[in-house]
């Protein structure tokens, strides 16, 4: 691994180089071959966008989730084919990730036949960002969304204790003469990660996020994760969303309920067992002008009403910095990996 | 038409005497009898469930499109069968309801068949409310999502200038021992209908839901409809939302996007011409115990932590009331409709 130190307190890795650690973590800590490949380049992907709550601040959850014996970091999904535009996957209690990279391939060839497929992955952990399981079908010139629930953590609006979880939301699209359009958006107010860094970091919450454990609206980072709870975004609409995530991840597709599933035999356990689902949908069926050239349009147009920033301009600009320069991180967390990675 | 005058300045009338009632203004404005069918159910429909911003109300509006030439009440909508789980409508200038029914039996078979489907309709008028048109799939045990675009009225987050419509968002899923869970959300903070309506009244609207034609923020409904605009619900997210919507609901089906059309020269236009997608999945084809128990569970988990009232209660209440004492409306309003009858 080749980590070039650039200025005091902070070191500068190339994205496979900080892959590569991270496969030698997933590695030692008892994953096959394959799911560290698959989780490393996700968490490495999410710090080199410049997503840093599901970058390597995932890692130590990873860590400690592994040797709980919550998740099987062996697991090999099966693919269940179940009509010309419905796939499943068990994921038999591992990772989403390598469930969704088994079952790609297919979904790929269902919904460029069929016109739109439908991916259903139960008995999974997905403890990453959403967008990176959308963006790739935008690259192959298809429309993705997908949900996937997590855990209790969320009121429902009008309700006085927390059932939902997080439950994001991820869509991607192509676009012809640019990046994707790729947004991924928890129906909380706040994710999850966010309320943990800035607790670490002890600042305040915008208004609005949370409540304490007495169910009273707080700022404090730290009431909301002791006892605590987030609220949906947007009032009652985003409430309703967050009810759709539960329905569509974990009843369609044969997963948990984000209140359904219990750790506490497990303590350590950091990732949620529940479900997801992907649509994938094949734009070129589509009657009219070519679909990117169309997703182009609306691209001008909103930059001819004045928006500077499109939903993902940031994470590509992050990553363009990143792919030129390297992804920096400081020191302190550098030395926390290659320990964890037994270096 | 029998209606009943049961106290000073108020009418009572059955949904069958309300919908033909309806049916006859339709019919006289020069749509076909299918046209006025489905339009006069539909609104009645939303009349009978308390949905006042989608009922009645819509009526003069209907009219004075149809007068002005901006929409063919007589358009015979063209379905598509594009591939397995794919079909396509030409509304051919027509309103949005008689296309779906016309896809209707097909995109349920098809559904059925591969297990998810998508219909794509372009070309199309739609001035309703959006909930009545993935209801009738939960009845009949299938999931549905919605959406629409409608007409440049909604500020991106962060832009200057509105774009989007306010693209309101419809989902319905079956359960055990229940109405569906169906909600019906406009990604504007308030619905146009609503903001009408307050106007007519002289009434504020709460902060937030909107700008005047200077771009700053209002309450006053009637600055947001004289050059206003109105913004997204929960900020960047409804934003993005809003963005979905315009690329399934205009780039997805080869319609218009909210910003494309223009009516300018058929004053009284009132709809806007643009197009509509609907994903209807079979949750027989999921893993598990059957998807009407699971949602079912999920209600029963909802009511548990406090909430009483579920999205469509509301809806479910006034619909019951309504079939048992009939459809109440001021004797204004009912004169109104029969002078539009030619009664």
């Amino acid at each position: 691994m080749s980590a070039l130190s650039d200025h005091a307190g902070a070191c500068t890795l190339s994205f496979d180089a900080l892959a590569s650690l991270l496969e030698q973590i997933f590695l030692r800590h008892g994953t096959s071959s394959e799911v560290a490949r698959t989780l490393a380049e996700n968490c490495a992907a999410a710090e080199r966008d410049g997503a840093h709550s599901h970058g390597v601040f995932r890692i130590p959850g990873y860590v400690s989730t592994l040797k709980s014996g919550w998740v099987d970091g062996q697991a090999v999904p099966v693919v269940e084919d179940v009509a010309s535009g419905f796939l499943r996957v068990d994921a038999c209690n591992g990772f989403a990730q390598p469930a969704l990279a088994a079952a790609r391939p297919l979904l790929i060839e269902k919904a460029r036949s069929a016109g739109i497929a439908v991916l259903a992955i139960r008995n999974s952990h997905h403890f990453a960002a959403l967008w990176p399981d959308v963006e790739p079908f935008a690259y192959e010139g298809l429309v993705a969304l997908s949900v996937v629930n997590s855990m209790t953590c969320v009121v429902p609006h009008g309700a006085d204790r927390p059932l939902f979880g997080t439950n994001p939301i991820a869509f991607a699209a192509p676009r012809a003469d640019g990046e994707p359009i790729v947004f991924d958006l928890a129906t909380s107010a706040i994710a999850h990660g966010d309320v943990q860094i800035a607790a670490g970091k002890g600042e305040l919450l915008p208004p609005g996020m949370g409540v304490d454990s007495l169910g009273q609206p707080t700022r404090d980072p730290k009431a909301i994760l002791e006892g605590g709870a987030l609220l949906p975004f947007g009032g009652h609409k985003g409430s309703a969303l967050s009810m759709m995530v539960e329905l569509l991840a974990a009843a369609l597709t044969g997963g948990n309920f984000s209140f359904e599933f219990d750790w506490s035999n497990h303590p350590g356990a950091k990732t949620p067992w529940t479900g997801q689902l992907l649509i994938v949908i094949d734009p070129s069926k589509a009657a009219g002008q070519s679909f990117a050239e169309r997703s182009q349009e609306l691209v001008r147009q909103m930059h001819g009403v004045g928006l500077r920033r499109l939903p993902g301009d940031r994470r590509h600009r992050e990553r363009s910095k990143s792919n030129e320069r390297g992804i920096t991180l400081d020191e302190q967390t550098i030395a926390q990996l290659r320990a964890l990675a037994g270096q």
